[in-house]
């Protein structure tokens, strides 16, 4: 028997993304710029269109319904979009009920954190496991936490922020508003911050002559280090260390048996691996030492594979 | 129907307590110091002898099994305990099985933070929630965490070191062996550090006083505060400021419909009740700002209420 077909539809900052998958395999797909101005209303006529474009060969009984993944905060329970920082007009807007209407499939909403910890769950680097954190370490740092066998949710589904936590009680203003969270030291974006510091600072590195034709960012560190430049290499291990630390406090909160991390700055886990263990063994209690940290396996995907196996999964009803 | 009968024994550094339990109600306890020179198969016996004086008056029939809360880490699956590093020599010690052969009862082994969230979940100031963090401020900062509607276990059991995130780079050495700690920070024992610190800068201080007589701990601090002096009132503050960070913290990562606070310190929460929600809520994401925190209503009892509970809660096999 094949796989059950689900439709699963990724709603990032740029990217509108739409999928039909089948367990692990991405069948059909199609993407479009997310119309940020048009907002919600504009981008719920998106969806259907790109949902008329990846299910046109399917019949629709045999599609199980629509898995969302998106950014948050959001209430899964409700279905409701609380807020995206970085999609103005999407204040409270109940888009589970609002697609479920206008497609007439039924439709699940879930945070691109969990989705894509689910997704790593049921088929990727976490596959087998009860006990599970996935980190997503790109322009922010989020992510989802499988524990006991089953997603944890807690209040309005708003569980496993774990970028959020309090590393410092100074440093970087974190997107979220505080000082000094995990996110603020070590997602991609501050990754970017420090190499493009480190660029003026060094300007015959590799990363100081990127900077003289346009913007450095983390994608520029992975590969000035990739190609042996000191400073690169540097400014990686520096974020492997920060990973470590935030990972072992992770490990404690969670207990999990594996870390999975996925994420752009995971380009570089082959390079980070030995300081992220490093640094993660130092900073924990004897009985978390055994904890590995792997690199996801779903690289992008991971979204879409895990909102539509949440489709998937789904008890029936 | 009155509540179902169950022992509790809470296994502490310093004293060894057992109790009969009803519900929410101790019918009958007794007491011992632990002895710790004679490890575990000394406290074993004491176990035995303290189980035989709160059960004289019942029949074996009556009894559903024993609970125990015990510190960590500890493995609740398998029931042993892994290390205490209060108690040398119980190193991987299967204390339930053992406690089982001894008596012919059931036994259930959990951390004793787990066991005092549960108590309150069940018995106390959580009862009718879904989504708890309990955090217990005491010589250590520990506590268990409901989400979801039941104990989040993970590995082993050892999820929900919540006093063990690295909240600084730099600052104190926590108990646990590494840097800066929310515990390291936070706990009655760094409270209590502080305060011998303010006591020697300001000898004229009720503190300061209160230092010529013997070592100043958490609880001077509480008694000088109430009484008014300035400087145990500043020292409450602050560290009902460090509260309100590391809680903030927890509620990102546990998304938690209430914290529910206990252990020595606890017994200020009054005094510290404004600055924790305030410090609290300038640390919080939006969505996450209506979460409050509120003092554990069961006391010195949660662990033994909270493993009574487990017993009596266990599904029958």
């Amino acid at each position: 028997m094949s796989a059950p077909l689900a439709i699963a539809i990724d709603l990032g900052g740029t990217q509108l993304r739409a999928a039909l998958v089948a367990g692990a395999r991405v069948e059909a797909r199609a993407a479009e710029p997310t119309d940020v101005a048009g907002g919600p209303e504009a981008v719920l006529a998106q969806m259907q269109r790109l949902i008329g474009a990846v299910s046109a060969g399917s019949p629709p009984e045999a599609i199980g319904g629509i898995g969302i993944s998106a950014p948050g905060p959001l209430d899964s329970e409700a279905g409701v979009v609380l807020e995206i920082p970085t999609l103005p007009g999407w204040t409270d807007f109940p888009l589970r009920d609002r697609l479920a209407a206008a497609t007439g499939l039924s439709v699940l909403l879930e945070n691109d954190g969990i989705s894509a910890a689910y997704g790593e769950w049921r088929h990727g680097a976490g596959r087998g496991l009860s006990h599970l954190v996935y980190a997503t370490v790109s322009t922010g740092l989020g992510g989802g936490v499988i524990v006991d066998g089953r997603i944890m949710h807690g209040r309005r589904g708003m569980a496993g922020h774990i970028g959020h936590f309090t590393m410092a009680p100074d440093g970087p203003r974190c997107p979220c508003g505080t000082i000094g969270c995990f996110e603020a030291f070590a997602s991609g974006s501050a990754l970017g911050r420090r190499a493009r510091a480190a660029a003026a600072a060094h300007p015959l590195s590799a990363l100081g002559r990127a900077a003289t034709t346009g913007a450095v960012d983390a994608r520029h560190v992975v590969e000035a280090a990739r190609a042996g430049d000191e400073v690169a290499l540097a400014l990686i291990d520096d974020e492997a260390a920060l990973l470590g630390r935030g990972f072992a406090s992770l490990v404690h909160l969670y207990s999990p048996e594996r870390v999975v991390m996925g994420g752009g700055v995971s380009a570089a886990f082959d390079l980070m691996e030995e300081t992220i263990h490093r640094v993660m063994r130092a900073n924990l209690m004897a009985a978390f030492r055994d904890v590995v940290v792997v690199r996801a396996a779903l690289a992008e995907n991971a979204g879409l594979v895990g909102a539509a196996a949440l489709v998937a999964d789904r008890p029936a009803s």
